[in-house]
């Protein structure tokens, strides 16, 4: 069987150059004589691969020494309560725009450890739009504001770096290294690997010094971002992060966040395009807060709906279906899917249309 | 270059069977179309993974319904404050011996939990005795009795699975599935993934169902351990779990846990022999406690161990330097290491001594 084109949600597709050099390397990595998987994470060549992965971190989003760059584990799930118990603390309350399902498990872990406040929230019409940023309420004594960058179910996502009286903490969870960043906005930015920067078992995690400095004494230890961000304490997932070195050297190849975000901002347009040619196939998401990431949309019916993921997947177009809580039909088009997936798709719904209207 | 022998103590030598598997399969995983790395969680492939990996689990160590098997993140290190909030709940008493530096950081988490009591301790004699069963002492109301089977750092071995009166909870992270064990003695038991059972970025645990129904309500989503013996919760470490199932298959066709252990006692015998020959080398652990994992040992001057350590790395035998806390020389000879590596680090051993005596 060859690879074909993949469009899920995550678990996402990675680049076939990436892979290949790690199949090429899988029984003896460089001069290790072994597997990367099988030598000490204290090892000369695993702390060249995490060195290499924190440089490109560092020279694609523009990062100065003022930023930790930490590799745990736990994915953006363990996130929501860590970084609560770091920077939640009492007198302060921790600001929440909840976009999706995901904000809401973060201001629910976040409601364990402390004093919330619901600063906006898209609940009324179906997570389909974000909030203005105009219109979100931040209260005095915040902690943080804490935003999710793209909503992975419904299809949406912010389109600036907003501009907020304290430090945002960002779940970048579906988004992260699809486009450029201005970091001075935010605090801390998170996100699980498995969408654009890696395989599944590592969580990027930025934070500013300023911000760690906040940190109260008495965390558990593995909890505590500092104890990350003095020295590597234990065990990372090393094979996660040898993976992510190799796709930020692939992002660096195509010419860093401005050029990727080019590619992707295409790839979505030729989508949307399509999708707004006439009304058999609906977008879901509003259009202002379309994400370019995950691009979500309904047919006439849900019988249609099903035949269409199915026939898809017959035709070499894989992970079409949309959410189980959300139905309908979802792309997602990471940094890793080519145009050519795209044009693809967009093949097969004009096909599709014809036959099935 | 060549695969070398490797005495790495973690992450660990890996089946070279199951690293070559895991090369052909990296661009298509079955009739995914895909890699492993990059499909749902939720997929028929993935979902076959974790599934064959849940019953090789129950086949090797024979394990009944009762037994949940979690496969989680944060290796042993978060084990250590995550089994405390779940099970040390006001009134009890979390009861632990200590055999080492990892035990010593279980302590720690625990005490930042709630009540703790040391019913033993090696730190009088450098921890290199594992004090005897007889002598551990037990609180009332012991919410349960924390150990560690196998220490790394110091060479050292638990020889049987203790009776006591309560439930153990069991950091088995350096010899898990390297032997048979009597799981009726434990309630819990988890390991880091990164010796015996996979590469680094999983930790397996194991919860019995009614030891499981003590935990009470209000914890952290992600560190209940219900939350994913219910379902799985959210996207696991992938690769690590692939990887898991590929080496349990692999012990599985070495005959099972009984046949792995006679491999593992004969290697270590072969080592321990040559050791105890005559003066030049010294075992470290109390021969009692000798830990067929990992063999510590020492040569006559530091300076000796240096030059052995950097001989045997240009004769193709890797990572024997002994941790960083403990110096000396320490062979790692978890289940993947073969006979062959053993009987090579003889050789080596008895020329050296030879060339520098």
């Amino acid at each position: 069987m060859n690879r074909q084109y993949n469009f899920s949600a995550g678990p996402g597709t990675l680049p076939v150059e990436v892979l290949e050099e790690a199949r090429d390397e899988m029984l003896v990595y460089k001069d290790a004589a072994a597997s990367v998987m099988e030598i000490s994470h204290r090892s000369p060549q695993y702390t060249a691969v995490a060195e290499s992965a924190r440089t490109l971190f560092r020279k694609l989003l523009g990062l100065g020494d003022e930023w930790h760059i930490l590799f745990l584990q736990g994915g953006a799930s363990l996130q929501f309560y860590q970084a609560a118990i770091n920077f939640l603390v009492p007198g302060s309350t921790g600001n929440y725009v909840v976009t999706g399902a995901w904000a809401k498990k973060a201001l629910a872990e976040g409601n364990l450890v402390g004093s919330t406040h619901t600063s906006a929230t898209g609940a009324d019409n179906s997570f389909s739009k974000i909030p203005d940023v105009s219109s979100w309420d931040v209260t005095d004594h915040a902690a943080y504001l804490h935003i999710t960058s793209n909503n992975t179910i419904y299809g949406t996502q912010l389109s600036t770096d907003p501009e907020v009286s304290v430090p945002i903490i960002c779940d970048a969870s579906s988004d992260f290294l699809s486009r450029p960043i201005d970091m001075s906005k935010y605090g801390m930015i998170y996100a699980g690997a498995q969408k654009n920067i890696g395989p599944a078992g590592a969580t990027v995690v930025l934070i500013r010094q300023d911000f760690l400095d906040k940190i109260p004494e008495g965390l558990p230890t593995l909890l505590d971002y500092r104890t990350h961000a003095e020295k590597l304490f234990h065990t990372p997932p090393v094979f996660s992060v040898y993976m992510i070195e190799k796709v930020l050297r692939w992002i660096d190849s195509k010419g860093g966040l401005s050029d990727i975000k080019r590619l992707n901002d295409d790839k979505a347009a030729v989508l949307y395009n399509r999708i707004d040619l006439n009304e058999y196939y609906r977008g879901v998401a509003d259009i202002a807060s379309r994400s370019n990431m995950n691009v979500t949309f309904r047919l006439p019916t849900e019988e249609l709906e099903a035949k269409f993921i199915s026939e898809a997947k017959s035709n070499g177009l894989l992970a079409l279906k949309g959410h189980r809580s959300a139905g309908g039909v979802r792309a997602s088009i990471y940094n890793a899917c080519p145009p050519e997936a795209v044009a693809a798709l967009v093949r097969f719904m004009d096909s599709f249309e014809s036959s099935n209207n």
